[in-house]
């Protein structure tokens, strides 16, 4: 047997964002118990080139959505970077879970190779469907999800993998 | 067209290897440029009770080794984990990418029906290869692979996302 397309993204990305909900439900508690500015988790980076919390967690859900539209054939919905708090970002995780959660399998018929066209900074490729989900939306996704995951660390937090596999 | 188990998994730890290669040879660059103590990298955690970078190092050789191993229903190689140095992390490394490479798709066959058998601290559990690959073995293997990466940039290794990607 293999895999579906639609097995390898809309499930993996869904538990991914899943974890990412626990991580931020996490962070909202650590600020309000201990009276800290959320902003000093929302705002913080690993280093100062580096895009800082609130922005990983916004990317993530991006490649998540992004990742199944395209693959599925649909336009990617585009959402406004505004979310200014736990409460906003955990709203933006659940709004892409539900965007997840109406694909279905037969969607993804063919999605393996189909042509993917990507616009980034103005220059436009073209990518097969498995190449794109696999070597750039699934690792893309992963990297902005544990650095997500790292900054809280980083700052105290008290996460562990159950939270990051959403398996707690 | 669907995708195999073997395009799900060996090509993709291979990329993510690849990028992890680079990351080590600029970190390496990085401590000879400015006459850093090497051990200064080697150990440096985001977190007191999070893993120093070179287990990270060796954590995600061994989610890439164990995982395509497993699902092509081979022992999975064991490593004393006793790398000290970049060179000696990126041995492994490559060793692990030679590993990879010697996979062929055949073995892939029935993998996401195989039951996999994890044990964990003395715990024992089974789960079939597709929920194993997708749902532990990469967001374990990506999970690593990103910490390490973000230790580094945390302390001012110079990498962008075409190193992760190995796309540069």
């Amino acid at each position: 047997m293999s895999l579906s397309m639609y097995q390898a993204s809309a499930p993996v990305f869904t538990q991914g964002l899943k974890g990412l909900l626990k991580a931020l439900a996490k962070a909202d508690a650590y600020v309000a118990q201990r009276k800290i500015d959320p902003a000093a988790l929302l705002q913080a980076r690993l280093y100062p080139d580096m895009f800082p919390f609130q922005r990983q967690v916004q990317i993530t859900t991006d490649f998540a959505r992004g990742g199944v539209a395209r693959l599925a054939g649909v336009e990617p919905p585009s959402y406004d970077d505004v979310e200014t708090s736990f409460a906003e970002l955990s709203a933006r995780v659940e709004a892409a879970l539900a965007f997840l959660a109406t694909f279905e399998a037969s969607q993804f018929e063919g999605a393996a190779d189909r042509d993917i066209t990507l616009t980034r900074r103005g220059e436009t490729s073209v990518v097969k469907g498995q190449p794109y989900l696999l070597l750039q939306a699934m690792p893309n996704f992963y990297f902005h999800l544990t650095t997500a995951y790292a900054i809280l660390r980083h700052n105290g937090v008290e996460l562990g993998k159950k939270d990051y596999l959403a398996t707690s």
